[in-house]
């Protein structure tokens, strides 16, 4: 044993207790709205074990959280609670009961050469011994519970008396705890928070809002500062006091996850640049203990965005403990008796994230220890499947796909495309597991549904996969969906393809998606068929079109046809929209994964692929993170140049001529594409002709 | 809506999280020993609904344990968490989310006629709407969790001193908490406590101790009392203080359900009527917020244990509240993954207890409410049949049986007599509700099981059950245990009856059960048998013996070989056996149920059987409840008086010549047996000669 002692927990419990804290953090209008699904809890009872073997006796230091007894080679009548123990010299087994009903129990020991680590395995006492879960906490009086996320002060850049009352303005959209320092005077204040100038200034309708004594406030100043308790997302606040209270000034304190911002992206048109920006700090916002969707609204953790979040973080962030975070909590804890989030295919889109954790980072070693999850989340998933081997949703499912005008009855195309990728997540998984009868097993059922949806829901006619089907007839609606996902996760042959982008994508006969959601999903889907131009030109409209109204971050939704404050509303509630959603920062990946054009061929980026695209840029430049490593491109319409710290890439362009490169072969593929090979930590330089 | 508002929490949710919080309460040496089981917990985010349809709007008033919020009609965006609200008049539906994470979210809401009780619907969010839980609680200021037993002080019978420090007779084992009063001076105060003299008089080996600061003690003390924490099983108590410790006196806060002792046994033999008294105190102090396996050790509930003390608690305090908690808290939370504390029996044990329950109290409600966890529970168990149908132990599961000289690898065959039994429950209870399918399906597999037990374990040559088959081959041991359960549930022919009590029952070829856990099973199956006398010289030995040796409430294990002290130790351990075991008051039973002789013969005692049997004694006499109502009996042997106050008994008696009874005819019933109806409200005295 060699690293520092860190604490160690039930695995996953940290991180399931914190999701149960969180999920209660939403408000409207001060009121608790907590997530409407079950939310699961730590093991309160557990016990972790380790044997070792000593030359001679050793004092250890023990922390825990929660009450523990400590004893030796079974015997659990001689118990200690102790925080020194003397492990005698020799080969032994330490044993540590630990219980928490409030905090997930956890334990920390410290000695010269036992000291607490994952390689501690743990029980909740069903026959199971796992190694422990563990993080970064490795100082004994900071225990794993104490967890909170940076902050760091802020002040506003504005400030304006409406109606006698002041109007702070920080900016941009924010996150955090206001903080009122030197209060004096007796009264009430009440604050109302805005996403949005008209959102404060409605105290009767603002989603967000606070309320306490002056005299309360006071009292709790800390060196004259009172921090209000609950964080808030706002740009806004307007304060309103009781004739006589008095402070020197309004300030807040910034609640945010220190990530490195690892991307960027800058090219000739100044407005994209400013979207990928925005999408940056968008994301950022909504990356804190998990991902969420909304930092206003609705705060939780739901797996369908969360899907898109983690796609964005592997072109940005790169931050890998909210990822982790993030699948850990979606999957909580058996039985499971209803879908992620109530959706059947939020269900899913855990798979699918799991395989993309896989092949980003390319860390087999946290797939391993949430296999046993994975494997019997799929077990309640095929339970579902119908007669005819699809999956189909119950009763007490919610099969969403997409906010838009259609049924999702009986057999839905899309759901089966997402099984089969998530089939094929597992059967990638068992086999470097080494379980080879069950990735065969799994193998074999992805093939099956594949061939069953192609067979029951393509549609010659009309070159698409048809919506859904109910008592076993194929229903007429032809949407979207199962055609893009199908195109994205290469499941169409080269023929389909072209039907598809033709007949499904670019028809305007086929219903539109409207939600920014699965336009993330459609976006993608088109830069896959080659369409850059096409989604430049959506991005300058629709994430542009936000930004010419004002926004900081980006929204839920956008609809160019409202009015005025009406795009503040939602759900019938006049400020209900959330103005700084995640799947808002779709901009980061598609510029990221389609137009610098860099994907992993193998898991953590030991091999990728660069296949730059300007999209009717005339140039751009920018960096991604390729797993630990960097990678760092420029183009115009003429050259390239590549920068990389590691893997092994091939740069893949088509060049209307044979390009020239200063420092590696170029080698022809054909029909005017042509690779070269990137090597770490070599400059670059291809000159080449655009082809457009 | 007529009765009182009460608080309501998620059904079973109060139980399950009272039961986490005392299966840690056990002790080792002052150092925690927690249940070696996965402790379940209470959802903490839950949701109440109720429809109402007032005339005129009406104020309520609204406590919760946790953070609440209130709307109505589904418009969860309108939150309230004010503690007054005003209903609009008309048809509309309240919902109240409740969250606690560390205590079971409860609700209580008060209004003229609108008020919480189990009427409400309560959810955690998996698709189901189920009555709420609740009980006697029905003050807003005193919600579930503060719920503690009664208690009431307790001043010792004697002291003397021991090598100068002070050593406190209770005069009896008692439970509670040791009180200081008016502490003075600085220094330690040491408690060791004993279930025996031996004990307390042993620091460095007495399981219970306490330790504190006599500063500590006079700081914490209230008007000069200071009760210590933790309370504890003991008898004696010997407290060591550093010099300039002084104190008053030091007594005691018993801590107890305030049961009714509602049965009473006299009889010829004054030795046989301590056992009896001595017995009703042994099962009270294990009566608790659970029925324990033994106050000091081990502090848990145990499903094989409770089963027993269920069955003594019908002959003495029909005490329900403690029953159900019980029940409720056994079975625990899905998904299910071990049995019932780790062991295979352990789990059959609750649906018996179950049927117990019904028939004993008629109280169907109660089922109904845990049905649902009761099929699972069966499903579980029924995943472990083999190929010939049997239920096996898998590698996890602990196939306890008893503690004897036997393999319980294969199938046992103790273990199919438990299922046929749990399967008859299950069949009755899914009668009862209608579902007639489920009722034949579980009725099918009973008989199915219970002729393949016969088929492949009765062995003609030795006349009973063998006890075990593996890997196909029956194999020659011959136990008791499924024998003598086959008996006492009915299962025999009467030859084949006979032939247990003679050749197996009887016959000292056949090992000896040594444990009082299990002689519990065989003193009934004698009795069953008729064999009242041997059973009555059993109790007399057994149990009389450990009075003899000073014993105030029974043990768990006694052997009359050990000389002096060697009687407390257990497990390797010293004082390591419980002097106060619930399964040692099994007299109550045996007495109750088969000397004054009385059994329901359908649910709640409707109708009853009462076959008195002196067993030996020359008279008898003795009260037992017959559900909410009381049977008083009184017998020598040439008479029986009877009077009872609810259902329709038949007196069952073998007399001599032919009975005369002032009050009711005499049926002959055939062979020297005649039968009396015996109808509530009225006194009956019969006058027969003793065929003995």
């Amino acid at each position: 044993m060699n690293g520092n002692a860190t604490w160690i927990w039930y695995p996953g419990d940290f991180e399931i207790r914190l999701h149960e804290k969180m999920s209660v953090q939403r408000r409207a209008r001060g009121v608790m709205y907590p997530a409407y699904w079950r939310l699961d809890r730590h093991y309160s009872n557990i016990q972790f074990r380790y044997t070792y073997d000593l030359e001679r006796e050793e004092r250890i230091a023990i922390a825990a959280e929660g009450t523990f007894s400590l004893f030796l080679d079974g015997k659990d009548n001689c118990r200690s609670n102790e925080t020194q123990f003397t492990l005698p010299a020799g080969r032994h087994e330490i044993t540590v009961s630990v219980f928490n009903d409030a905090e997930a129990p956890a334990l920390y020991i410290d000695g010269p050469t036992v000291r607490t680590d994952s390689s501690w395995e743990v029980t909740s006492y069903q026959y199971e011994w796992k190694n422990a879960g563990s993080w970064t906490f490795d100082d004994p009086a900071c225990p794993p519970s104490r967890f909170r996320l940076s902050t760091t002060p802020l002040e506003p850049v504005g400030q304006e008396r409406i109606d006698g009352f002041p109007l702070l303005d920080f900016g941009r959209e924010t996150f955090g705890y206001l903080r009122f320092h030197n209060v004096t005077g007796s009264g009430a204040i009440r604050v109302y928070y805005g996403e949005s100038r008209a959102e404060a200034l409605s105290p009767d309708e603002c989603m967000s809002l606070d309320r306490f004594e002056a005299a309360d406030a006071a009292a709790r100043s800390d060196n004259g500062i009172y921090t209000l308790a609950e964080a808030k997302a706002f740009r806004y606040a307007w304060i309103h006091a009781d004739a006589g209270v008095r402070w020197d000034e309004v300030t807040m304190l910034y609640e945010f996850v220190p990530v490195a911002y690892r991307s960027s992206f800058e090219c000739s048109d100044p407005k994209l640049n400013r979207i990928y920006d925005m999408s940056l700090y968008t994301l950022h916002l909504n990356t804190r203990e998990f991902f969420l969707d909304g930092i206003k609204r609705d705060r939780w953790v739901w797996s369908g965005d969360a899907y898109q979040a983690f796609l964005m973080n592997y072109y940005s962030f790169f931050d890998l403990d909210v990822t982790r975070r993030t699948l850990i909590a979606l999957r909580g804890k058996d039985p499971l008796t209803r879908h992620f989030n109530t959706i059947l295919d939020y269900s899913l889109y855990w798979f699918i994230s799991l395989y993309d954790y896989y092949l980003y980072t390319g860390d087999f070693e946290f797939i391993r220890q949430y296999y046993d999850r994975a494997v019997g989340l799929m077990e309640f998933v095929l339970k579902q499947r119908n007669e005819e081997g699809l999956l189909e949703g119950r009763p007490q499912d919610w099969v969403f796909v997409d906010w838009a005008d259609f049924q999702n009855t009986g057999a839905v195309s899309a759901i089966q495309i997402l099984l089969v990728r998530s089939l094929e997540a597992m059967r990638l998984f068992a086999g470097r597991l080494g379980d080879e009868e069950a990735a065969a097993s799994y193998g074999a059922m992805a093939d099956e549904i594949k061939e069953t949806t192609f067979r029951l829901f393509w549609d010659d006619a009309r070159g698409g996969l048809l919506h859904h089907r109910v008592d076993g007839e194929t229903k007429p609606t032809l949407t979207k969906h199962a055609s893009m996902f199908a195109l994205t996760y290469g499941y169409l042959s080269s023929e389909q393809r072209r039907s598809v982008i033709d007949n499904v994508m670019l028809d305007p006969g086929v219903p539109r998606i409207r939600t920014p959601y699965m336009r993330f999903h459609e976006l993608a889907a088109l830069c896959e068929s080659g369409k850059h131009d096409v989604v430049r030109g959506e991005l300058l409209s629709y994430w542009g079109g936000m930004i010419e109204l004002g926004a900081t971050t980006f929204w839920e939704e956008y609809d160019p046809a409202l009015a005025d404050d009406e795009h503040y509303g939602m759900y019938g509630v006049a400020f209900g929209k959330s103005l700084c959603h995640a799947w808002g920062a779709g901009p980061i990946y598609l510029l990221g994964k389609y137009f610098l054009g860099v994907v992993p061929t193998s898991p953590g980026y030991e091999t990728y692929r660069v296949a730059p695209n300007l999209g009717g840029l005339s140039r751009m430049k920018g960096t991604l993170p390729l797993g630990r490593g960097r990678i760092s491109l420029e183009m115009d319409l003429s050259s390239i140049r590549i920068e990389s710290t590691a893997g092994m890439g091939t740069l893949a362009i088509a060049s209307a001529e044979p390009p020239a490169c200063d420092a590696g072969e170029v080698r022809a593929a054909g029909d005017g594409h042509y690779e070269v090979t990137i090597e770490p930590g070599r400059n670059y330089c291809i000159s080449y002709r655009s082809a457009l």
